[in-house]
C-alpha cells in the first residue's frame, strides 16, 4: 500500500475547504488514502511575514471574488462566515482529540466542520457548537468538550503546527505526495497528475 | 472581433515567463489576441506589503523548487539568472518604446527577452544587451537605446504600472478576460476554461 497523501489545512481557509471536498476522492482514484492535518496558519504567517489574504490591499478584493468563483466552478456551496478571518483553534483541537480515537471518523468530522463553516457560513467556535455537529455522527459531545480542554490535546495541536512549519508548510491547503510539496487548491490538478504519472 | 486578453507581467517573474510561452497560443485557440503589459511588480509590492517570493522564509525554498518543476512539466527550459530577483526596468521601457511603433513586434520581443532571462539565465539589463537581442529581429538598436532613455518612455512605464495597480493587479502573471481577473500561471487552465465556456 502506498503512503497516504498528507493534507495540511487550516479550518479558517476557504481554499482549504474547496480542497477538503475533493481530496479523498482524488486520492482514492490513485489507490491512496489521505492523512488530514489541521494546523494553525496564523503561526506559519508569523514565520513568513504574511497577513490574512483579505486584509491585504489589492489581494483581499481579488481573493474574496476568487473564493466564490472557485466554489461556483466546482459546484460547491460557499458562504463566507462573519467575522472572517477567524481562529479555528477549537475545531482543530477537536480533530486531534477524535483522531487519537478513530482517524477515519476524524476525517469525516473535519469535512463536516468545513461544510458548516464555508458551506453554511457558520463557525463552530466552541465546544457546544462542535458537539452539536458531532452528535449526528455518533461522537460523544461531552467527551469532545473535555478533549478540547485537555492540555495534552492543546499540546498536540501546537506540535502538529510546529511540525508542519518545520517541514515547510506555509499555506492552506498544502499537500505532500511522498515528500513532494504542492501549495494551493488550484494545484489539485497537478496533484492528480503527479499521482497518475509518478512525478515528472 | 472579441477584445484582446490583457496579460500583465514583470520581466523578472519566473511564473510570468512560463505564462509568456503559452498565452498567445492559448488566446488564439479561442479567437483572441493578447495585449502584453509589462509593469514593475516591485511597485505593486509596496501597495500589498509583499516581498519577492525567494526572500520569504518557507515560501522562498518552495517557489525555487516549484519554478523548475513547473517548467519541467511544460517541457520548457529554465535557468534562474544571477542575481535574482532583479529589477527589469530597461526591458520594460524597451517594450513600451517598441510597442508604440509595432505592437506585434513588441510582443515577439517580449517573448525573446523572457527566453533570454529564464530560458538562458541571462538578464539583458541595459541598452547594449537589449540591442543585441533586438538586432536579429530587425529592431534598430541605437533607436532602442535612445528610446529607453526618453523621458516620455520612462513616463509610459510608470503610467502602465500605475494603471495596472489601480485596476487591481498585484502579481505576475495577471490576466484579464473581458474584465475578469486571473492571477498566476497555474490559473491558465481556468483562463482557457473561461474563454471556452464564456465564464461560469
Amino acid at each position: 500500500m502506498a503512503e497516504p497523501i498528507e493534507f495540511y489545512f487550516d479550518f479558517s481557509s476557504p481554499y482549504g475547504y474547496l480542497a477538503s471536498c475533493q481530496i479523498d476522492d482524488l486520492a482514492a482514484r490513485h489507490g491512496r488514502t489521505v492523512r488530514w492535518r489541521p494546523f494553525l496558519l496564523g503561526v506559519a504567517f508569523k514565520e513568513t511575514g504574511q497577513k490574512p489574504l483579505v486584509e491585504q490591499p489589492l489581494r483581499g478584493p481579488y481573493h474574496l471574488h476568487d473564493f466564490a468563483r472557485s466554489a461556483r466552478r466546482l459546484g460547491l456551496p460557499f458562504r463566507l462566515p462573519t467575522p472572517f478571518p477567524f481562529a479555528a483553534i477549537a475545531a482543530s483541537r477537536a480533530f486531534y482529540w477524535l483522531e487519537a480515537r478513530d482517524a477515519a471518523l476524524a476525517n469525516r468530522f473535519a469535512k463536516r466542520i468545513y461544510q458548516r463553516i464555508f458551506g453554511e457560513g457558520q463557525v463552530p467556535a466552541d465546544a457546544a457548537a462542535l458537539a452539536e455537529l458531532a452528535a449526528p455522527m455518533g461522537i460523544d459531545g461531552a467527551a469532545l468538550a473535555a478533549g478540547i480542554n485537555d492540555p495534552a490535546i492543546k499540546d498536540r495541536l501546537r506540535q502538529a503546527t510546529d511540525e508542519a512549519i518545520k517541514r515547510g508548510v506555509f499555506g492552506s491547503p498544502f499537500i505532500y505526495i511522498d515528500g513532494e510539496p504542492f501549495w494551493g487548491h488550484d494545484r489539485l490538478g497537478q496533484v492528480e497528475e503527479w499521482l497518475a504519472r509518478g512525478g515528472w
